[in-house]
């Protein structure tokens, strides 16, 4: 095998054959195949596409590099479920321990922000104490323990697929629908889930901008966890404005515990709950409603369990940023749209988010909303207030709010319904 | 700037900027664009193209990042040649001292041979005392003593396009128009010659197999010629059988002395002839006609001049292989064909070529045929003489020749003219 000829069958827009997915990518792991050859497939790839069959092997290469983590000795199902992000996306922290408290296990490898979008780990990392690094029976005592473990993919798991994504970052080819299926779906596979629902979210807030595009994705992934015998489904949502009305690592955190106490804001409560549903129901579990654990305090009690066990203090107070700035509504109507995307810039420039891999987050800044799109405002009054450690950070945050809102009659008529589409096998 | 910005551009189907350009092509030759960055970005420029300006632009960059010859201070007109690579294609070596003998300077920089194509420099080199590398300063009193020179570029010659172009041959990238004419055009613009004349090869021994491609080649060169002040035009030659019956560095030496001695295959002295013409017109001299030239001694004193002053011994014998292999007509009739890649790669395994760009090369190996297509041949009388070093290359130079040649009642109807077309700007 040689990585000219795998290269140039793509180029000229070929499909691979079993073996040259399974060669290219070993080779490349294993530093056989240098990091420019991989570049250039991979834009061969996103401009050429690949067909269901490479996306598969591709994606089987992938988890062949590393190890695949196996659950089957729990005594009950195990479902996950992955969001491709967006602006105030906790569903997760919520989600995991309702899911545990309804009767299946939730086995939850997640990452970090970079970026606009916040990650799952920052956020349960601004918990005193809380550990995102677990080894594997560590992994197995929190999920007998509490029924759900959200923790750090080890660096045994799709190494591949590690590699690279770090060269796709650095040179134009994160945006290749099969490559992102193939990336997200090999550690979903690996990390033993027996089933799994996408939130594939759609906006300015999203990595997919339109339906179009993230249905594809969606399609994509939902194929290829079928092929692997994962129940999948997928679920096509809102991210045009923020979700919530927290943006922010530990804003986050306190709104997902309001969630599991019993309130929260409804956009928030209607997706953990739809998306609780259908990871019962992929996991052919039909125990306690989802809606009953929020109320009964179950969930609440496997989220305490899980934050303890992971070393964290759920009764702790949260971290609190040093400065606020109120952002006052410019007149007095109805907030007729909220950009996702503006918010989430800013957050990141609040000291939310990190630039580069290295960077730490600040835990306390962020965003919290007023009013979301559809609700009435009145001119003067705060639409927003930002959270930051430092005052100098202000002001570029409200330069991306530039243009971010509108004030009007009412809601705009072409937001995106929270959730849009259902895909399935 | 951002060399992801510039990727994504290109990988998008849209133009670079100049700006785009002038800043990627100069980061990249400095280390600060990655190579990764760059194979995606010359698979972008595969599959996507560009136009005319971007291509002007990219081969000013090319020429931009190195120094450019100046021979304006010479009491002629200078004029070169470039074939883009055939089997047994010696033309430079009686081209260059006939055209000088006709009135005009010669500055040839050129190159080594790499895969079943051999390069002018190697064959050169079979000359005993000949030297390839000079300074400037000796390449200009070579000129003025010979009115031709033949030598290697130097590192200050577009560095860009050497580091480009090593990048490409492991990365699946050098079969792009845009950047092989940028490629070949920069390097020929930095050369500083004043007309140019393309001989681009047509045909399974040459690097375009069709004749479109070769005149899409054709005309982007011509246009990158003529846009930067260099009177050029180019030949679209035929390269499906071997050029002249000789095929291996010294082979092809004494073959080429042979049509400066008035005598040769008459393929060989055809095209050395119209290629003479053509480079004495495009730099607008009507002295000797090249015909005359080669008949009274003139291009056979300017030969040795040029040779003796690179310190060769024009009268030296010429390196001998060890060992000879006669293979013999299978049938009695005429040639109908003869395939010129399989020759090219039989004269390569024979030790004439290398694999790799650190090897050496045999100067006496390769091939020498005894008829050419249309010619007639008698069963079991050598067609085809192989020559090596070692007797154990033998073998793998007949499975290269194993269905190249057949004998019929005629030479094959789909043979090319020597010369197919001709493009002017």
């Amino acid at each position: 095998m040689d990585a000219i000829d795998v290269i140039r069958t793509k180029r000229d827009g070929r499909a691979l054959s079993a073996e040259q997915i399974a060669w290219v990518v070993d080779a490349y792991t294993r530093g056989e195949v240098a990091d420019e050859q991989m570049s250039a497939l991979a834009m061969a790839i996103l401009l050429r596409g690949m067909e269901r069959g490479e996306i598969g092997r591709w994606t089987e290469a992938m988890i062949r590099s590393g190890s695949r983590m196996d659950w089957s000795g729990l005594d009950l199902p195990t479902t996950d479920k992955h969001s491709t992000g967006g602006v105030g996306d906790k569903i997760t922290l919520p989600l995991a321990p309702l899911v545990a408290a309804c009767g299946a296990y939730v086995p939850q490898l997640s990452g970090r922000g970079l970026g606009h979008t916040g990650g799952t780990l920052d956020k349960l990392e601004s918990i005193p104490g809380w550990r995102a690094s677990l080894s594997n029976d560590e992994m197995l005592a929190v999920l007998r323990e509490a029924g759900a473990v959200v923790c750090a993919a080890g660096d045994g798991l799709a190494p591949a697929d590690k590699k690279l994504y770090a060269l796709r970052d650095v040179t134009g080819t994160v945006e290749s629908i099969p490559l992102i299926a193939s990336s997200i779906m090999s550690k979903k596979i690996a990390e033993g889930t027996g089933a799994l629902v996408l939130d594939v979210k759609v906006g300015s807030g999203a990595f997919m901008k339109d339906t179009t595009t993230a249905r594809e994705l969606a399609r994509t992934m939902v194929e290829l966890g079928t092929d692997h015998g994962v129940a999948t489904v997928a679920l096509l949502t809102a991210m045009d404005r923020p979700l919530g009305l927290a943006v922010g690592n530990a804003l986050e955190v306190a709104e997902s515990v309001e969630v599991l106490a019993g309130g929260g804001p409804s956009d928030v409560v209607e997706l953990t709950v739809r998306l609780a549903r259908e990871m019962l129901a992929a996991a052919g579990v039909s125990g306690k409603d989802p809606e009953t654990a929020l109320k009964d305090g179950s969930a609440m009690d496997s989220w305490r369990r899980m934050i303890r066990a992971q070393g964290g203090d759920p009764g702790a107070p949260l971290p609190v940023a040093a400065e606020t700035l109120e952002v006052a509504a410019p007149a007095s109507g109805v907030l007729s749209r909220l950009d996702a995307y503006a918010v989430g810039l800013a957050a990141w420039r609040l000291g939310a988010g990190r630039a580069r891999k290295e960077d730490a987050v600040s835990p306390g800044a962020g965003v919290t909303l007023h009013a979301k799109p559809g609700d009435t405002v009145q001119e003067g009054r705060p639409l927003l207030t930002l959270h930051a450690d430092e005052p100098g950070r202000f002001s570029r945050a409200l330069e991306a709010l530039e243009g971010a809102y509108e004030v009007g009659t009412g809601a705009d008529p072409t937001l995106l319904p929270l959730v849009i589409d259902r895909i399935t096998a």
